[in-house]
């Protein structure tokens, strides 16, 4: 531990009680995004944290949106001659549901054995606030923040960043920085820092097979219509060959290859009896030839998301439906264009249809590439080495299999170099009931965001 | 018109007025077997069947079941000489649901243009009604019955007629017959008398595809998990190959031929244009070298019959699914053995299972072989003849592709010829909302079973 991550660890200490009080009162918010409902109480969480902001030094504004606001606090007293950090969070929260396997009221936070449980604990009021706290520190510390600083905070994570997608290019000028850093990510365990250097794109669609005007009886009908069941598992049983490619020509096209030095930075290692473990999963889907982790974080993937047509409950009905639906994802990696995947992906389906059944397929929402940082970039150094501080062990590097839409957004939008970190955890039970936060964490990545910003100031 | 049909037609015609109370009365009871709640009406409903078939002279049990009763009635009272028919109808009704969609309610019969608009009006209350009517003119012409007459009618037949199953054995001395007339089927169409010589067996199946213990991510897990949606798709797209016949090894196997002189006697003309009209379809399914009829009636199907999993509702969730259900079933033709097709369909899906995904499948209720009567037997002459004195126009023979499992135990119970006739047509709505059956076959069908009956006389 360095002398500055002490320091602030001791600053942490002399005032945990107060801290506390204040970061239950940052959870005591409901602020669901996605619930109409939830908009007074979206507003007064940034109400309550717009002054959070203001009380230690920040100058700040609210940038309005279609939808919920989004915070946007700075200082940039350290001046042009000193790097500037940007950095991300959000202040909205998931829904609740289902409340009846919460063991304490989701939105009243109660500590158990050293955790926090409530609703946002960990996603990502948790990370949010001890970003917040780091910056306090610092300002207590050396009366002033060694870096420009820049903070978004955003109300609408969790229900698609529909008003910051917008604010991108309108604040344009605002955003720029010379490094990024989205508090939104975990670790790969408790005792493995890690830093998140991309995620996968994604592109959606929906599969409407259709064969008749109604539900057909399967006895009289049987043998002389074609079931859309029979369509839709013959046309989707094709989208990958045996190896578990896909076969849609031309769905690897542009692909970056990665450098053997990058491939070399990046921990790929899988912990399969750990997978077993958590989920009852043998590592056996995806393209053979890789290793699961290459596969899930730089090759592309399509997943069928979802089939339902006919009768499939309690009993049997013996029908042959008149309409099948299917939901499909693509995961996409740097390189891919997701309009191109769209038309590939459609082009192919469409031509499968066999006669007697009509097959409708259509992009969703999202159009979302691929990104990956440079693993070797200040920003990335300065976040393993304010890691390793903390924590005492050297830090990893990752990539992750899921979608950020907006960090390919910011990236571009900053002009920075990009970074996710966070001390949130695999099993803080984000998006489900009782998500919960140690108290310990809510220190380590307090200590952690204080030394990444003195970390960047001596990389400049 | 033969003479004693015309006299019928007479006695109808003198008592129309009555003979329509009595009808409405019978479809006043909502004799739903499949809902508990209606366990009273479908009593109250026998009852007051029991008390109509005492009233013409026949004599009449009530034979008990785990479930509802079956009603045995009958006038032996031709003696030996004279041959015996055994008759088939059921007393209760499908449910109504959905019931905003009936235009009058269900169980208060209402007649618009004709027709009679209630559940059961067709199925099967109006065609036992009728019967009813037939056997009473007999009496009321000749003051007894010429032949000798059995009469099943069920109370369990819309759900599943187990009750009946167990008595086929108990009751096996009393069944016997000559012929067996199953009054539960209908005509090609309006201007088509129709006798329906068979019908396909059934066994079905319900198939679960688990991949891990709760739904995953399928960014994070996307390309590591194996989907047990893609495995799904991957297993029942091997069912078919590009011909549409079934791939499980054996089958096809033990299918009985149906000979040239049988092929001739049965109508297999297919109106591709009705098809289009009544149900958007164009006959693409099932085993190309066969017409479509041919595969309908004297060739197996496979079809899946319903798939749900993941999520396929409004909006998109990235999700890969636990686990993954799909239901299927099987039409059988003489000479399958379902209980061979049964292991056959069983081990085949099974040993397809990727590693990654458990995939289980088992046989659900139902072991229905295939039946197919002679097509050149007394009672199906008779019942051609009869339809031709009613209709002045020949009859055609038909097999159907649906399943009446009754069918089968009731024909080898009895050891008679059996035939499935009737005056109900395609398009009455059974099972639907707007149950409706014409006043006119009212009568076509009183005059059908009174001639069928004497020609059973001269045929012996």
């Amino acid at each position: 531990m360095t002398t500055e991550t002490a320091d602030i660890s001791a600053l942490y200490d002399a005032q945990a009680e107060q801290i506390h009080r204040d970061y239950f009162e940052f959870l005591s918010f409901p602020s669901v995004s996605t619930e109409p409902d939830h908009a007074h109480d979206v507003l007064a969480c940034k109400e309550w944290l717009e002054a959070k902001l203001k009380q230690i030094g920040l100058t700040v504004e609210t940038w309005e949106t279609e939808g919920y606001p989004t915070l946007f606090a700075e200082d940039l007293r350290a001046g042009p001659d000193k790097p500037t950090l940007l950095l991300y969070n959000h202040y909205d929260v998931q829904p609740v549901d289902p409340l009846e396997e919460w063991i304490s009221p989701p939105f009243e936070p109660t500590v158990r054995d050293g955790q926090v449980y409530a609703r946002g604990a960990s996603d990502n009021k948790g990370q949010c606030f001890y970003v917040w706290l780091g910056l306090r520190f610092l300002y207590e510390k050396y009366g002033k923040l060694p870096i420009n600083v820049k903070w978004v905070i955003e109300g609408e994570e969790e229900s698609g960043s529909h008003g910051l997608g917008q604010l991108m290019q309108q604040k344009r000028d605002r955003l720029q920085a010379d490094h990024l850093a989205l508090v939104d990510v975990d670790m790969r365990d408790a005792n493995t820092p890690t830093v998140v250097l991309g995620c996968r794109g994604i592109v959606t669609f929906e599969l409407e097979a259709i064969g008749s005007k109604g539900d057909l009886h399967s006895g009289l009908m049987g043998g002389i219509a074609y079931n859309p069941l029979h369509a839709v598992v013959e046309v989707l049983s094709q989208l990958h060959d045996q190896k578990g490619k896909v076969t849609i020509p031309g769905f690897y096209d542009g692909i970056e290859a990665m450098s053997e030095e990058e491939r070399e930075l990046i921990d790929f290692s899988f912990d399969q009896a750990a997978c077993r473990k958590s989920f009852s999963v043998e590592a056996t889907g995806g393209e053979q030839e890789y290793s699961p982790n290459e596969r899930a974080w730089i090759r592309p993937t399509l997943e069928i998301n979802g089939i339902g047509g006919g009768y499939f409950k309690e009993g049997f009905k013996t029908v042959i439906p008149a309409k099948v639906i299917a939901k499909i994802s693509c995961r996409l990696v740097p390189g891919q264009d997701p309009r191109a995947i769209q038309e590939k992906v459609i082009h192919f389906i469409q031509e499968k249809s066999p006669t007697g059944v009509e097959i409708k397929v259509k992009a969703l929402h999202g159009n979302g590439r691929g990104y990956r940082a440079d693993a070797n970039a200040p920003v990335t150094q300065a976040a393993a080495s304010a890691y390793e501080s903390v924590f005492g062990k050297p830090c990893i590097r990752v990539l992750s299999g899921g979608s950020l839409p907006i960090i390919h957004e910011l990236a571009e939008a900053s002009g920075a170099d990009t970074v996710g970190m966070g001390v949130a955890l695999p099993d803080d039970a984000i998006h489900a009931p009782n998500e919960h936060f140690g108290l310990d964490r809510l220190k380590q990545g307090c200590c952690l965001i204080a030394q990444f910003v003195l970390e960047l100031e001596k990389a400049r």
